[in-house]
């Protein structure tokens, strides 16, 4: 069984980002954006009563601390302020979640924090303290890469950690994602993602910037939902996961 | 019993705002800034461990979204705008709360808010609205002054209100605070102030500006963090209290 | 002679608000988002530019501080305060015009600001003083409505004004605009709004929301470029008046 | 001669931070925060009034947007972004000093960019063509480490470059400061910070971290202002440089 999760409520105040609600019919998990690179507490609302209404999972998309930015500028917060502040947003995108019938599920980190937390040992920890320390009904799992720092000190805070697949990201053969600054780096034909995701789906594996062969214990792939045919995107990856017979469900 | 309050971890980043430790001693309420117009998530979770430690009742201090006016600024929120803004900030506060093992126990609108919640009904039930739809383990009980439209909303949806006593702000006949911008709005000699409190937890009353007598059923009385004597101010306050025969202690 | 300005720049980081490109190629004033609602430093450079390449006169759109509500809700900042935010957005944008070629050559408040300013008389001064201090080649014209404080207190300053007019907003008798929170406020139908622009153009007058006719001085009709359908409405505006042999240039 | 300059108006709204009366009597250079990491608009009118009032000269202290870091987290912004936005702040705080009769005559950047900017030829490059580009009377100078790449990239813009030291911090051998992290790395004692900064003006020479003797071309030395004692340790540095027949006199 294969998750779909894509970021939503990247919107702010009057600016929008994406077609929320058409990608919300689409995926098993809302990456609902907590205030700090996206989403005001409105916006945040509305996520999750649709999320709700679909019976789509929340996650917390945790982010640096940067509007300005979309948190895509690499920050080097230090680790008790980082903390405090994943924490916070964690708290209060769940409390939101929760006066509408939901609760978040999961974590994920946004943008550069992601990618940081991947390789950042100090960061990861900031992350994965903040999120076991949370007081939630049950452990928050975290999305990650599978090459990943983060998996080993989930361990040691008794966090569950799920791989996840970029079906329209380049990979490196480290299993890290190619900089959205490369040519290339982010691919745009749903033909071609949609391969990548029922390839994934079914043999566990992703060809690589140089053309080897990456495999992945994938459990969530995630759509982009900020590509200007990301609906499009994910409706094909949706549909080629299910002619392939793979079932589409929530791991949260 | 009399119950006092005071706004805390209105520090941003590398700024601080009055001497938190100091006050935490005295107060058996400390009304936390959520971020809105004051408080960053480090100093928030500092200060609900600072709390906790010391017993002292946890509030969240919601405010307008507004660093650089300090939330002193009136604004005109459309009212399911303010509700999400609130609700995300009373949310934020009480999970970094209860994951340092305290909980937010009441709610104190903060600055131009508190003013304009006192007779802005459109403004009065966007907080109550957020307030009582957040899923806290009971209702959360706001603060208020005697005069306030916010009472009779707070009875329809349940929630509590406690009315709060400033012993170092002018009052006017009307029971609404003197404008800040105002000569002697902000009383500073803590024998007046000590002397304001002492009348009002024995007799119930103060003098307004124009030299009438307001009677208030105060349950709780500010004493404010910002003002440079703050901690002096607080100590004669709680002192000559405590000489008169009142006792000290958190309402929630 | 009639100008055409409209709001660009709009954009903040990631998120973009209409189609900037299109709109400059048909107004002759650029109303350019200094960063307090919208506008972050590398969208201004790009709108002054783009200004500078079309012979399209620069604006500065100052506001309130308020990203999260477009600075489209009212605030109550003191004169003093409100003045040195004025100045500091116009001086921005002045020196990046300065740099791509350009200029500062009017200002326009925006929103929520710009209603405000019209009656009420400290906010306009505060408006007028920082335009009439900031160290210009010549004193910067200020657009506003008709009946607008901000005529009396301008001539005290040496500042000129220009009266503006909305084709696409319903007018009240008084000649403020109707409530953007009302319905009808704000017209959509091309055609609509360019027999208003038409009509203005060469009989000076616009049907009120009561149906009464109220004549204005405008030198400037504003389009806006928020709207779903802006660069249709803007080049309807534009067609029809050329074609009612009005001519269009910039006032400034 | 030897220049002093210091960080100043680095408050934010209600929040303040140093005595800045205090040090403009001390010092030659003000370094006036532009508001992407502290100075709201009206501490900047403020700071700019008091250093023209004294003869100051005002530099544009330019930053990262990262309020809530105070400008010291190193922040991963793409070249571009970065010189738009130093431009933005540069034109901003120019703009405002023109307004009560100064200019900025020369440019420090802030706290984390500062210390990346030395050895970060991309992030540099952007400073220095942003300091380039913008139209000043007289090309403006740039405040920067002795071991820094920015001479190079200043010399092939026609910016001259100020070599400045750092009294009150320790200087690492190559040249570049310890990080604030470091137990040490900011010195305190006013006799120490004195005596350094005689060293440097009369023998052009500071000892490092691992006692080896380092020379720099120093012309400006800078103060702290944000430092508890930070009035004590610039009157100290002052008195002993004049005591050593130093003249103390601004650069720019």
């Amino acid at each position: 069984m294969i998750d779909l999760n894509a970021d939503l409520g990247e919107g702010f105040g009057v600016w929008r980002l994406g077609d929320d609600t058409a990608l919300l019919d689409l995926v098993t998990s809302a990456n609902v954006a907590c205030g700090f690179h996206a989403g005001d507490p409105l916006t945040i609302r509305a996520t999750c009563e649709a999320a709700v209404a679909r019976g789509v999972a929340i996650g917390a998309q945790v982010s640096y601390r940067d509007l300005a930015g979309f948190g895509r500028r690499e920050m080097d917060v230090p680790p008790r302020e980082l903390r405090a502040e994943i924490l916070y947003q964690l708290a209060a995108v769940d409390g939101i979640a929760r006066t509408v019938g939901g609760r978040v599920s999961y974590v994920k980190p946004h943008g550069a924090l992601y990618n940081r937390a991947v390789h950042d040992v100090e960061q990861a920890e900031a992350l994965l303290q903040a999120v076991a320390e949370y007081p939630a009904s049950a452990p928050l799992p975290v999305l990650t890469l599978s090459n990943s720092v983060i998996h080993d000190i989930a361990a040691r805070y008794g966090t569950p950690t799920i791989i996840e697949f970029f079906a329209d990201r380049a990979y490196t053969p480290y299993g890290t994602l190619a900089s959205r600054r490369e040519a290339g780096s982010v691919l745009h034909d749903p033909a071609e993602v949609a391969a990548r995701a029922v390839r994934m789906a079914t043999h566990g594996t992703v060809l690589t910037t140089t053309g080897s062969e990456l495999q992945l214990a994938a459990r969530s792939f995630c759509v982009h939902g900020d590509t200007p045919n990301a609906v499009a995107l994910a409706q094909a990856v949706r549909t080629a996961l299910t002619d392939a017979g793979t079932t589409i469900g929530r791991f949260a």
